[in-house]
């Protein structure tokens, strides 16, 4: 049961391992918004990579969700805000959806054995589920235009710290190492260490606070969003 | 005078920007090597990608050093154990070099407008030098395979802390955030900090303590070497 990180989708080949689960995150804010949209209800979602698949989604009659730069897409229903989804429009719906990282990061993985979405809301029983499953795990982060961020290596230092220290998991990859490393430092304020991150920066300019505060804040959607051929649903 | 850091020779092309200084890292060893060898009096150093361009220089009657996962490759004169680069046999010569990392890192960087090889071997001297250069900073971390890796992660955190306290130089860039709080958590005992990391125990096994006590000893050699069309010659 080894564990790896990949901090950028650019970089996911070399890292593909047969059977490993992969976790694709997206904290700010994709993989975040995809946990909220599960947890209140959203039926499937539709991970596609373009504004075109999207588009042709929205001319089907689909709930369609396009984000490019941390807005919405003129044109579409819902952007990546968790908020978005919490409202009652969502319920029993399929909801395709696009975004400038996450979903890109998602269609690389699309090959892996098992792909799971992870955020910080939904830590604890993403632990349980890894800890289950009992195989590899790689950690995908989305990263920021195929550049490494730092919230999405916050949260694998986080679940990989507690499957190494709590069951047994091993690593022998610097960037998970570094990932953990940087967790233990952030752990007691995260919020305050991602203070000068480039993307805490990006969405306080558009007034999204309380989408970070949100996005950081643990367990408040017990649920894995997971892949099945073209559809994220949620793991039972 | 903004600094970024580039944990991949993969990702280079995202971070490429016209008129910024790249430092090429590869600390365990080519970029160690390759400064120790411009120390002990080599004149000029050919950086090659390929095993079959290195055999082209060994043809024509050069010093030829080659390394593929930290052996000397056959038929070849030298590695990229900096001791090797010591010695009076190496004076005055000019030498092709191919490892398995960092020429490859300095290939990709080779479009820009400044490059220069970085390790803690020349670590105050390459901090005065960027000081002077008043330029944007690339750290091109040379990694292993493509993959992240922590050594070259800290001299880049190392320089650019210096950079950004004493000097004035700024960062937007999460990859640097985390390199600066890696560094500083690393910084009074970064051979132990290594402690775990992938390359460190690989060299361990091949018995090269020597050369990883080495690597991590900063200001043993006070040159800068630096790319001028195909070769690398000392900066005056």
């Amino acid at each position: 049961m080894n564990i790896e990180v990949c901090f950028s989708p650019q970089s996911y080949s070399l890292f593909h391992k047969e059977g490993a689960v992969v976790v694709v995150i997206d904290i700010f804010r994709a993989s975040s918004a995809i946990t909220t949209a599960f947890f209140h209800g959203v039926s499937k979602m539709i991970p596609v990579a373009t504004l075109e698949e999207a588009a042709k989604y929205k001319a089907e009659g689909f709930l369609v969700a396009a984000e490019r730069n941390a807005e919405i897409v003129k044109g579409f229903d819902l952007g990546n805000s968790p908020f978005g989804y919490m409202s009652a429009k969502v319920k029993g719906k399929t909801i395709a959806i696009t975004t400038s990282n996450g979903t890109m990061a998602i269609n690389e993985a699309r090959n892996a054995s098992k792909v799971v979405i992870g955020s910080f809301l939904n830590f604890d029983v993403m632990v349980e589920f890894l800890k289950k499953e009992k195989k590899d795990v790689l950690f995908l982060c989305s990263g920021w235009k195929n550049k490494f961020n730092l919230e999405d290596t916050l949260y694998a230092g986080a679940v990989a710290e507690s499957l190494i220290y709590k069951y047994g998991f091993t690593t022998s990859c610097d960037s998970t190492i570094a990932a953990v490393e940087l967790y233990n430092l952030s752990k007691h304020d995260m919020y305050g260490f991602l203070g000068t991150s480039s993307h805490r920066n990006r969405l306080a300019k558009l007034d999204l606070e309380r989408d970070i505060r949100y996005c950081l804040t643990p367990n408040q959607c017990p649920v894995i969003p997971i892949l099945e051929g073209k559809f994220l649903v949620k793991h039972l």
